[in-house]
């Protein structure tokens, strides 16, 4: 069903502050950055091997990572997980018992086909699905 | 000086239940399962595209993930950066401020050398840098 991690997400309170944390400890260089309007953040995208890190952080109070930044400040937000078919992912979860946050894809970051899991059912592990572009 | 994510560690509190979980649920089994004496924890590795998810569970009160599940429950634990010369790594980290929870590389699951960078000074993520044995 999975074929690999895409990405790890790290929730980081300023975009710019975490770039330059980013470029200058770890030596990684953000190859994509772009506002999600309906998350209400912006990612940056480091690519690293085969997957990316994900820096996200909240651009309005209504942003679920806003919250997360209040509740445990800055730390690992989510993994995601490339699959190949979505659609037959979530029926598969479904089935499982596990709680779907979005029931059916969304448009997320890249223009990706993309689906979130709770993490209560899921072992304490918010999980997003991302199916890319060019198997859509 | 990263090459790639070498695992994701989600923290879980029962082995035997967590990976029928993800053999049921995700479709993930393990590789290899190991004690990891030194760190009182008991380690399972699935493989994942190019990396490895890792669940990890404790073996005594001891351990610091038995801590994090008092404190937090279940969930996303480290991340792991693969690097080439983890001495070197640790250098560079060093110099540009990062609090070392190992000074030195120690040896840690699957034989590898390993070594923990605190996640006070890392914007709230605890990694783990892994050397493989054959880089050695």
């Amino acid at each position: 069903m999975l074929t690999k991690i895409e990405h790890v997400a790290l929730a980081v309170a300023d975009m710019d502050g975490a770039l330059k944390f980013y470029s200058d400890v770890w030596g990684l260089e953000a190859s994509r950055r772009e506002q999600v309007e309906g998350d209400h953040v912006e990612e940056a995208m480091l690519p690293l091997g085969d997957s990316f890190l994900q820096l996200v952080s909240p651009t309005s109070e209504e942003s679920t990572v806003a919250r997360f930044l209040e509740r445990r400040g800055e730390g690992l937000h989510h993994i995601a997980y490339e699959v190949e078919d979505i659609e037959a992912s979530l029926d598969r979860l479904k089935s499982e018992g596990a709680t779907l946050i979005d029931e059916r894809p969304r448009r997320g970051g890249g223009g990706h086909m993309v689906a979130f899991v709770h993490p209560k059912g899921n072992r304490g592990v918010l999980v997003e699905l991302v199916q890319h572009r060019e198997h859509a």
